[in-house]
């Protein structure tokens, strides 16, 4: 899962450079012939070709989408599958040249966009980008007295018990999330200690048409007073765990997971806990955790 | 998780429109004052706003960051919290305009992009995009022989077994990616049981620094004949539980994964499996699959 780190490669090509003039675009087709400059594509191990515009170069549109189509041609006759290319938000006019040779959008964000155009057999095998959005939510559940910390949402499934939660950020961990969520919206301080379910969903508007993970974590409590979240919350209370159970206006996976809740106060949370394990760095590149049923000392 | 349904409004602005010219762009300020349109936007629930903007329109780049200019101050003070701008690639030229008004892309793909401008108090509080792509692998383990199906990558992490698995596709059901990938590996055919495993793994090159889940799922065979895909397997076979629990160049998830089947085989696989429930519509507004210990007959 390394990134290609393939040598500097040009294509042999010219692409007409202007400086920026207050009078916009059409100032580079008059100086369209002007200082040249060139196009470089970086190969992959792919079989692709990376090209990244400079985000200061101010490119005119149309010499750019013959330059590209130049280059295009160039990178099929060697027989390069596909062509990545690296747009910065402020050269977006070149984005329409690009799309009108095939080029369509990989993904976006904040400052800049990156297109795909196909040039091996049959469909695009090119990975994809994201596909699932993540929301965890914390079961924050004391054994001692039975009490679970649930909330009822302000804005949707209004008057419908569930467990405080919210979507993962960039580069947080399943666990984190849920503490933070719980702390955000009713001021509760608790600590992971595993995950006991997942529901998967797709098209979800609320998730852009993407899928939707909603993950459940058991967390131990390490405070107990509430201060509810006014933006979030309804109402929020530490309620007893055969009441949940019982419970008619309980979401589905609330109403499943109080059950295995109970099961595991009784049998033992071994028994349904998915606790989470640190995998070394070396394993798949970078640190990362696995959860997954702890097995008993014995050895299996 | 509904997507808001406000009436749709207007903007009191201008904005000038062109006819398309082979002159291009250049041509729309001299017909910036030429036939009139205007900017809609729709109100949504959340105190946003949303712009659509039309594929077949030619809008000027310099008319049209006037007019979002524009339209942007009177949102602001109605209150508006925020400003959703969707494009259709072949309109790119109207993103660096906005750009340069602040807003920057919040995900794009295939043929449009979407930018948004935070007008609230404080950091945006807007949802993200995507943070996830997840893969999924199939245990395929035949209780009967004790064998199970392993296979070693022909890319990356050469000599190491592993389960043969790939990225789920949108919209795809977790358990079916491994019945799909393990096929199209192995050319072994497969049914869903339960999941297993899930490892969470943060800023991989290969996800676009995306966050990447790993999910493994027990399958049952349901074909013995394996035809090895020689673009993808170095080697692909029916291996002991035993000897992939003791082997020594098997990646860190499939060795523990393999320690918890053989204490499944042993103990039932009722104590490490998350099988599937059906969770019916009404639920969340589509129907999803909930995945988590089945509890025992007995009233839990």
């Amino acid at each position: 899962t390394r990134r290609p780190v393939g040598r500097c490669w040009r294509a042999a090509l010219v692409l007409a450079r202007t400086r920026v003039v207050a009078l916009g675009p059409s100032a580079g087709r008059r100086a369209a012939s002007g200082n040249a400059g060139e196009l470089r594509g970086e190969p992959d191990r792919f079989g692709g070709v990376s090209v990244h515009l400079a985000a200061l170069d101010r490119l005119d549109a149309a010499a750019f989408e013959s330059a590209l189509r130049a280059a295009v041609h160039q990178w099929r006759s060697e027989g390069r599958v596909a062509v990545w290319l690296h747009v910065p938000i402020l050269q977006s006019q070149l984005i329409a040249p690009a799309a009108s040779l095939g080029f369509c959008f990989h993904h976006a964000e904040s400052d800049s966009s990156t297109l795909t155009l196909w040039l091996g057999e049959g469909p695009s095998r090119l990975p994809g980008y994201a596909t699932h959005q993540v929301g965890v939510a914390g079961a924050v559940f004391d054994e001692s007295t039975r009490k679970i910390l649930v909330v009822q949402d302000r804005n949707k499934l209004k008057n419908m018990w569930k467990f405080p939660g919210g979507l993962s950020e960039p580069g947080e961990d399943l666990g984190d999330t849920a503490v933070r969520e719980v702390f955000e919206e009713t001021g509760v301080q608790s600590e992971f200690r595993s995950l006991l379910s997942i529901r998967q969903q797709h098209g979800s508007p609320a998730a852009f048409g993407k899928s939707d993970l909603y993950v459940v974590c058991r967390l131990q409590p390490r405070s107990f007073h509430i201060s509810c979240c006014p933006h979030e919350c309804l109402r929020c209370e530490w309620m007893d765990l055969g009441d949940l159970v019982r419970a008619e206006n309980a979401t589905p996976v609330t109403s499943r997971v109080a059950r295995l809740l109970l099961y595991g106060h009784r049998e033992g949370f071994d028994k349904v806990d998915l606790p989470a394990q640190e995998l070394p760095a070396g394993a798949a590149g970078r640190p990362s955790k696995l959860y997954l049923r702890a097995l008993p000392a014995r050895p299996g």
